[in-house]
């Protein structure tokens, strides 16, 4: 089943004779200063190399690279390897995660994958037990925490709220996953949330949601409930410079027509 | 190939359960007052049945219909039938073409098919010698004529202006279907022949090219050289009531992730 779905999507995003070198030479996104990413869990049913080539398609070069296409434990061979396939494609893998975290050793070994893969961010979601044994590796480390809210469900970040109150006072590197479509769902104000936790919001995952409300479902970026300009304006407005990563989580099997029209919106919105 | 290709697409297209029914009832695109439809030439590579099932998925509700999809000899039946199954796609056909006629007899002909389609305007290409006659089958049928552009390759009709300057003096039901990529490799000003020619312009082909110059290629919209948001709020500064009709020409076999990433973009834009 699924592997009939990565050839369909093979057949599907193989591109015309040319087409990349094409579009890379001619892509530019005027007014567009934010860089666009995906958030890794959006290929949860895709190979790596698929995953590579719709990234290509689509003219995406940043990732957060899931633990399903780079394990958690794997050695620096076979870290290099991975990476070398996303170089590779043009892909730069800038933050690893959403990692959980329930004990001390799992904190260890997310810092220390961190370190082997070379990136100075951690998108994760340690327990509250576990935040001040967490800010310690952050400053032993030098590798940022962006704790990650997922929306009603969630028993320990539901918005940014509830990241921010407990991580303000820690050191700087604690800071926010900012997923625009769990926080609405948890009834936060995306535009407020980003002026007041500016100095903290290090990373973004970028949907949109059928409705402001707990049980809304993921839909394409601009049909759902989501103000797009507002919130591009305000992050702006306090000058991000982290990425934007597209987390697509509708037709997860089927993705790619989705995924383009939301990343297709998101450009339109931000060359505005 | 083709066959395969329509196997591809419509194994790509075809929806989760439940997904177009969802689709619908959470479409709503904020401050977006201007129809998008699709120019059917897009599809010129696809059959009848993926080109509806691919304007579901991408939530398009209104198509410039081409002739190989609904021949300009269908008798009344034929039309009934094929309209019917856009119909059952909640797709509207607003027009037909692009239309070639170059005898009186095509002319005759494109205005008895548009009339049996039951759409009140055909974009079409007539000769510099047969605007005057096309004139009287526009006042006999009152069905208007939207002459399409074509580039710096045109004879007739490269630019926006090459329409304007021939039909200025005639029948107010005599206009232009501006196409902003061709319109752009003929050197037009977009934003000035929206303003300049408001009261002309009947329809749109949207697309976006690789750069401002002649031998420029067809790009997903946003990735090119067209200023999609000074265009469009030219667009809405004459008040244009018409369809906006995404027209994408690269990738043709295997258009859909390019076609949503133009959708999207253009969704974006009209949102801000």
């Amino acid at each position: 089943m699924l592997r009939r779905k990565f050839i369909q999507s093979s057949a599907m995003i193989l591109p015309a004779t040319g087409l990349l070198s094409f579009t890379q030479k001619y892509s530019h996104y005027k007014n567009t200063p934010l860089d666009i990413g995906i958030a890794g869990y959006t290929f949860v049913h895709y190979s790596l190399d698929d995953s590579i080539a719709i990234m290509k398609r689509l003219n995406i070069r940043y990732l957060s690279v899931k633990d399903f296409h780079l394990p958690l434990d794997s050695s620096p061979a076979q870290v290099k390897e991975i990476l070398d396939k996303y170089k590779a494609g043009g892909i730069e893998v800038y933050t690893v995660g959403v990692i959980y975290m329930k004990t001390e050793a799992e904190v260890d070994r997310a810092f220390d994958y961190a370190k082997r893969v070379g990136v100075n961010m951690i998108v994760g979601v340690p327990t509250y037990d576990l935040l001040n044994y967490t800010e310690k590796k952050v400053r032993a480390y030098d590798i940022k925490m962006a704790i990650h809210n997922h929306g009603p469900e969630d028993k320990l970040y539901p918005g940014p709220d509830d990241i921010y109150n407990r991580i303000n006072k820690m050191d700087k590197r604690m800071g926010i996953c900012l997923d625009i479509g769990h926080a609405l769902r948890a009834g936060s104000d995306l535009v407020r949330s980003v002026k007041d936790f500016a100095p903290r919001i290090f990373d973004l995952h970028i949907k949109d949601v059928s409705a402001a409300q707990a049980d809304a479902k993921s839909i394409e970026a601009g049909r759902g409930a989501i103000e797009f300009k507002p919130f591009v304006d305000a992050l702006r407005s306090i000058g991000y410079t982290g990425k934007c990563s597209i987390e697509y989580e509708k037709d997860m099997k089927d993705l790619v027509p989705g995924l383009a029209e939301s990343i297709g919106y998101f450009r339109g919105i931000m060359a505005c």
